[in-house]
């Protein structure tokens, strides 16, 4: 897709949550090549603020900031200024990894239920808050960016596994549904990412055997995948190749047969999988 | 297992979180006929007390109740009443199903919201205050009932799916972690059961060429399973052939190794399957 169409379908607002660094702060500056002014919301106001000025320098494109928390119990409230009378036609879901790695039951109860309002109640309002709109005009775009973790529980991992599980089937479901109003919507399973999130985690980053994507490659397939790509892809030939094992069926095709299963239990119209 | 080894290693109590009716009463009418005390909790009084009076009519074990909203701001004070001066020795999770099916834009947000606080904030809740008791006993056990709708995304039904997705995965992570002490964790993965909240949410109980399940069906598997059989348990031949497409893998297999590469990443030690 050519930049013109990218901005034509995605444009003319990116709202980017979760985009002060890491892979949503190369979000911003890939989506700014592109020609679409890009919202950023992150918690620390520093480094947003650091990465706007960088994208203003680099790219003829608006950029809008606001430090906000995506656990704040007033999230949708809170980020109405920086949306106020502007067109979000691409919304990319991007929490920090911050998590750390420690059983349960060693942490504070809170740690969990952080997770929870991030990963899981931060998606369903952003997207109940931006879709729509999109829907309404026929064409846009969601990514929720997501992990290998999804596939299955772990140790050390088990809020932040179980919320990115949430996430993968969230974008699932919301891609067969929007798909049907032309709103491609793209569940993004990330490996071991080279990211500032992730090393302050804790991390130790040549451990076990991985090697690490660098954000940026990270987004160069997500944004070509997005056009028709749904509802899963997993980025990086060596987690496809774990991916394969976990989850070997095409992805779309389970959606519309559990979209039909769910049809015919209540009486509904089967979907097809977007074109 | 016989019946005493059974209340030895998960009595004295059983606490169950949505017990009034369908597999949560099942469930108890099991374990009180195991010789397990019972403490039931679910939103609605009415059928609480009945389900309850005709487990003290059926077996000579001591039955409490409490009506408690599982999404409750409040919901751990609230339940401690109900479980002041016993000892749970297992929980059952086992949220309604009352979720409908519609796009989830054509819900009001709060009914996505409800169902993150229902199936993912109150299994963490819970897990978290009971479990640790357990991992000190060196025995419990804890039943977390999911879906095969946590297989993949589906129209219709996009929260719901993608909680049950976050309660498969919990589970196995706690049957690794809690598994090391003695804990067993079960992920109950439930097919189509005639259950009252399912026929409340407007299912055609005859749709879509399923054959629904007896709720005491899926308990009796799930409670001969819980010794030694997670961290996932597909209840009944149909669903088990459905699940063979979706979860090719052997999911402690996978947990393991999961669990490995986080151990690798985060300098912790690598866990054994529980056995």
């Amino acid at each position: 897709m050519d930049q013109t169409s990218f901005a034509e379908r995605y444009g003319p607002w990116a709202l980017i949550a979760g985009g002060s660094e890491g892979i949503g702060a190369s979000f911003a500056r890939a989506l700014a090549s592109r020609g679409l002014h890009v919202a950023l919301l992150a918690r620390n106001a520093e480094p947003l603020e650091a990465t706007a000025a960088s994208i203003r320098a680099a790219a003829d494109v608006e950029v809008r900031t606001a430090a906000i928390d995506l656990t704040s119990p007033t999230l949708v409230a809170d980020l109405e200024p920086l949306v106020e009378g502007i067109e979000i036609g691409l919304l990319v879901y991007n929490a920090g990894a911050t998590h750390g790695a420690r059983p349960l039951l060693d942490q504070p109860v809170e740690h969990a239920l952080n997770l929870v309002a991030l990963n899981c109640r931060g998606p369903v309002l952003l997207t109940h808050r931006f879709a729509p709109a999109m829907v309404t005009r026929g064409r846009g775009g969601i990514i929720l960016m997501t992990s290998m973790s999804a596939a299955c529980g772990s140790a050390y991992v088990a809020a932040y596994s179980a919320t990115k599980a949430f996430d993968l089937v969230l974008a699932e479901s919301l891609w067969i549904e929007l798909g049907q109003s032309g709103v491609d919507v793209l569940a993004v399973v990330a490996g071991l990412t080279d990211t500032p999130a992730m090393r302050r985690s804790g991390l130790v980053m040549e451990g076990a055997g991985f090697v690490a994507m660098d954000p940026g490659d990270v987004v160069d397939e997500a944004l070509a995948a997005l056009p028709g790509g749904g509802p899963m892809l997993v980025v990086g030939e060596q987690n496809r190749e774990m991916a394969r094992a976990f989850w070997p069926q095409d992805r779309g095709e389970i959606v519309e047969l559990m979209t039909g299963g769910a049809a015919g239990l209540y009486e509904l119209p089967a979907l097809p999988r977007p074109t």
